[in-house]
């Protein structure tokens, strides 16, 4: 058995706890790799109960052992009890509500066509479409989130959901709780019948690299940095066989508000907004990173709220020392721009940050997320400056618009600045704040470069599961060599479209 | 204005007919692409109705102009007027049916999540999704179907259907019947009073390469050959802000004769491999390539028979003089590898190839697309033997299974033999012949790489303007500042997903 090299560090004290793992070799990830694919068809066997019921396990199992995980995401990640407590039942939900997708069976996008030996322009012959799983998966997991877009979150659901097999690279973070996950989920497919190996974990940053080349692997799921996730695209999409890098990288996502929302409620919307850019240290990939006010007096009462709420807000330890470093360098460099005024910063501190410059000079740095509690407030002076500055704004996955009571109509200030923050985001709020991301049927956690690799995507919400499944057609299949989701009689009982119209029952 | 450098070439002469266009500068490339995204407001203010009543004038206009599109794309290919007829017909239906799309709606994936304050794990606030166009899309036309691959062909289509303008980068094969489609879609535009720059068309190599680095193009729609679409997906793949790249590439089409079927119909099986393999001189991407028949007498009389049957089949020109040399060279290459047997070849001829081979010895060369009339069969002992060549086979557009009467039950050979095709390719026939794709809302035209680079979309089939749609979740919007798809009272009737249900109307 290979060295335990992998220390678990206690985030609030720099300190290595103990040793929890060991790197894996090349030859281990590539037995990771090939092990999945050999596991795969477990997952297509079980079909769609098996799947639910397997998601279902997963979700009590790590419920199970949610003393341990939170302990050691707590120590591995300083992001406290109450927050991990939320992060574990959000991702039990996910994982149950995953099976509820199954259950529907509307994700497979069922679709027949009768034969018709007189359609024009040509006789047709019976076709039956539906998404079946690409393949094993490669998940790389965040480290902001220890279990909510790691180990046991929405990747490895909507993946296996889908019924693909996932080996996911722990994050260096949290390897312990990376492994107390993993065990947790795989006791959970032994607990239904299906391979434990559909779930597998491989450390090191090597190993990471390793597994996206990995001819077995067919679609990577990744959470992290610009840097980071750019190479790893670049990796997947430079292989002999290409295959989709569906990665969340760096998003600032912009938050206007209105003159007329200025003038009504600046010290509310300041004191909303302090709370999500300092939520979790600022280590949110929602977190609101440029905050247009109005140039004048309102913007300026803002302004004033935003620098006095936040300075009552603690700062704290942040994830790993890279990321404090990260954001050190990151604000010092900001506070330093010419035109750039510090209403709150302290230097050398993690503690919130409160930067304000003009849109007529808006250095291209202040457009680049800054990960950990900083916002930059930009002074527009009218609607030309302020869309001039936003189509400068890099893809995001959330913008919000705050608004004035009487911008409820169409075709208001209000609703031109969200037309326009369509073009750049992915989600777009109207006077909240965007940090919390629900996982409904309709969420979007998904938008245009650098926010992710690929904004036809969502990596939270039901259909993320899309990512994993690619069509096929039956053409002529005799009724009892289809997949029973396909044949003529509807046996699951699942919604299809026939013939053009959608139906919902069998 | 430039001068007419571009010419147009009778397929069957190879000679210059006249100079019909004039190759794009850099200039003019990024003037299309600009253009293009300044249109794009327009597609979007239509609607549904107005974009399904653009695509159904788009129809209307190109069988207006029939007559001349269609002696120019026989002059320009040589595939002839009957053949050319039906693409056209195809080409208005598949605009045609994209209006049905639009007017369908489900493609919106509207998606509907009320409120919750109690919600568990979380409150959760409203929700509301649906798909937006991505914005101006590249189109490369298809050598080998100057219409329905083409300018009106199903990548324009389902872009216009999504909301998105295109750019097409006419196929130097047939530049005038590109400017005469190109004319014919514009004018269809004017005629409902939409900017006729939602469609373009530039023509030159170094255009199309220009064209997929603009930053205003956000897909690219791509069919042709391994080689050239390659090249492209690096270029879009390494771009500042990637994007997607939806290339149809090279598909070698596998075809399996079980013992059974061989028995019962070897010389009805051949007479159609004949027709399917020779269809448009072997200038269909779903041709088939790969035939594998059980070894003995069974085998042996399919192989004569198609020897025969195809050695009837006259030759003929192909589309173009680079296309030919393609085919001659890759014929030459394979009659001359060790272990083949040319049943039916002719030295530098256009003209039907058969050549057999066994499956232990199956050369990497046999394995690749050969553009042009010409299959490989390949003698298999036993179904160990077959899947370990299977194993081996690229991923493809198609492949097909022939079984015997008594295999139509679950878990024959027949059986085992579609499984494990499903996970090559992207449409599973059933005794059937792959030339021949249906437009309709089953289709699946793609398949894992090299067959294309993305298996999870199709370029054939109403899911095909998937490719250029991303979505985005509206949080707590006021009902007036929402698009009309995803108001609470649902003015347009649209299916949409609520609460977890979905609900055919509103």
């Amino acid at each position: 058995m290979s060295e335990l090299d992998v220390w678990s560090i206690d985030a609030r004290t720099g300190e290595k706890v103990e040793a929890v793992a060991s790197t894996a070799t090349d030859a281990e990830v590539d037995a990771s790799a090939s092990r999945a694919a050999e596991v795969a068809p477990s997952l297509v066997a079980a079909g769609l109960a098996g799947r639910a019921r397997l998601l279902r396990a997963m979700a009590d199992e790590i419920e199970k052992d949610g003393d341990a995980i939170v302990a050691a995401a707590d120590r591995e990640s300083a992001l406290g009890q109450v927050r991990l407590r939320g992060e574990l039942a959000r991702s039990a939900y996910q994982l149950r509500l995953f099976g509820e997708v199954l259950e529907d069976g509307g994700y497979l996008e069922l679709t027949i066509d009768h034969p018709d030996p007189n359609a024009v322009p040509a006789p047709r012959p019976d076709l039956r479409r539906m998404l079946v799983p690409v393949g094993p998966v490669g998940v790389f997991s965040a480290s902001n989130f220890p279990l909510a877009f790691s180990v046991p979150g929405g990747d490895t659901a909507s993946a296996i959901a889908a019924g693909c097999p996932v080996v996911v690279k722990a994050h260096s973070g949290h390897p312990y709780t990376s492994e107390l996950s993993a065990t947790a989920l795989r006791r959970a497919a032994a607990s239904v019948a299906v391979p434990e190996d559909v779930v597998q974990l491989v450390h090191g940053r090597k190993a990471g690299t390793r597994l996206v080349v990995h001819p077995a692997i067919q679609a990577v799921g990744f959470t992290g940095s610009v840097g980071g996730g750019r190479a790893l695209y670049d990796l997947a999409t430079s292989r002999p066989q290409p295959i989709p890098f569906y990665g969340e990288l760096g998003s600032i996502n912009p938050f206007v508000v209105t003159p007329e929302a200025a003038a009504q409620r600046a010290e509310s919307i300041a004191s909303g907004l302090a709370g999500s850019f300092t939520l979790g240290i600022g280590q949110f990939c929602t977190k609101p990173g440029l905050v247009f006010v109005p140039a004048g007096a309102d913007g300026q009462r803002l302004i004033d709220a935003l620098a006095e709420a936040a300075g009552q807000i603690a700062g704290g330890p942040m994830l790993t020392p890279s990321i404090r470093e990260g954001f050190l360098t990151g604000a010092a460099e900001r506070v330093a721009l010419p035109g750039v005024r510090a209403v709150l910063s302290a230097s050398g501190q993690i503690s919130p940050h409160v930067l304000v410059a003009s849109a007529s000079a808006l250095d291209d740095v202040l457009l680049e997320e800054c990960f950990g509690p900083l916002v930059v407030v930009v002074e527009y002076g009218d609607e030309g400056e302020l869309f001039a500055a936003l189509d400068r704004v890099p893809g995001s996955l959330t913008a919000t618009v705050h608004s004035g009571d009487s911008e409820g109509a169409s075709g208001s200030f209000a609703d031109r600045v969200a037309q326009r923050l369509t073009g750049i985001a992915g989600r777009i709020l109207f006077n909240g704040y965007p940090t919390g991301v629900a996982v409904t049927w309709a969420q979007q956690h998904g938008g245009p470069w650098p926010a992710t690799t690929f904004p036809h995507h969502t990596s939270v919400g039901t259909t993320a599961i899309r990512r994993f499944l690619r069509p096929v057609a039956y053409q002529d299949a005799p009724d009892a060599l289809l997949p029973a989701e396909l044949r003529e009689d509807n046996p699951l009982g699942l919604p299809r479209r026939v013939d053009g119209r959608y139906q919902l029952h069998g």
